[in-house]
């Protein structure tokens, strides 16, 4: 598994001549650093006479933003696998024109299974923004800064998803596959639009 | 080491109830991991005969992003161990008069360091923009989306260096480094502003 690696090594991979781990794994693994930073400040609040109030609804963000968690370090692997299929379709033989049909339908496939993967890491980092929203307005003032990486982790993490549906779909021959990854790029977007800076500002007020 | 550990020990622990590490480190990590995708779509792009008119310049590209990668690795450690040093003053005795006046003394001292390794951080982020710019531009068009997961990942890793600046700007008394830190934020904002646009604008274009 990717994440049972060494950081080091995995960055020595990642800066290496070979395309995987690549943007894909980053943007999972970015997604999962953000999340667990919402934990965090969840888990610095629970706990604490001054935080009792919020007590219940820190401990429902904390219970997401872990299943979250946990998800997207699943993704960071799945990422690698998914290209290492697309690469392995390439290598499929060509000779006579059965061959040639059955890899080029065989690359499709693998091309658009490579697009689903980011997909996901997209809409999982959606989920990202109004947990660690939650955690900037109500959790412990004095890690409240944390928040905000969270939200910053996110939001880079869903854009880098993006650009990883996009290479792939760039490739992609079916109409009716190219029109649902756009529209779901489209509605990513749409709902994304603002939510970082919303959180930011409650970061940004909080630590006046 | 922070960076010798696993990847899933170190998100453990950064979703767990002790501050440390935290959003500071996770900065430094966010811009190793985009500056290791500049050298990734670099390797990618050397030794190959369409790309050998660029070939000096992505050499000179991997040489800076190399360098940048070992210098922000080392920063996630730094973060842990400004923090700490900072926690630990909070523990000096405060019995006598004289051990209250060092024991500010020494929180305030402690305060202005764990300021300026996310400072630090912020700085090599800035260097990371030309590095994909150009990447972006002349590198491995196979991999151009990498580009783009790098400048995304730099510019959210130079926003989190910043909040962590911030929040431990609050508590500095020492108006001198107050006005520093404070035009320092607004240097690399003002540099900042843009350029991520700029390098994703590249790759869109190039992706199409």
């Amino acid at each position: 598994m990717l994440i049972d690696k060494k950081i080091s090594n995995f960055i020595d991979e990642l800066a290496s001549n070979s395309p995987t781990p690549g943007g894909g794994s980053v943007a999972a693994l970015a997604g999962a650093l953000g999340v667990a930073l919402v934990s965090m400040v969840g888990n610095l609040t629970i706990g604490k006479k001054k935080y009792e109030d919020v007590e219940e609804d820190i401990k429902r963000v904390i219970s997401s933003s872990e299943k979250l968690r946990y998800e997207l370090s699943q993704l960071t692997e799945e990422d690698v696998k998914a290209f290492n299929n697309f690469m392995a379709t390439y290598k499929l033989p060509k000779e006579t024109e059965d061959e040639k049909k059955v890899r080029v339908e065989k690359i499709q496939e693998s091309l658009i299974e490579a697009a689903k993967v980011p997909l996901k890491v997209a809409y999982k980092c959606l989920d990202i923004f109004s947990l660690s929203k939650e955690v900037a307005e109500k959790g412990n003032i004095n890690v409240v800064s944390d928040a905000g990486v969270a939200v910053l982790m996110a939001d880079a993490a869903l854009e880098s998803a993006l650009i990883n549906v996009k290479i792939n779909l760039r490739m992609i021959k079916d109409e009716k596959v190219r029109t649902e990854l756009s529209s779901s790029i489209k509605e990513l977007l749409l709902k994304e639009k603002g939510q970082k800076e919303k959180v930011l500002k409650i970061v940004e007020e909080r630590m006046k």
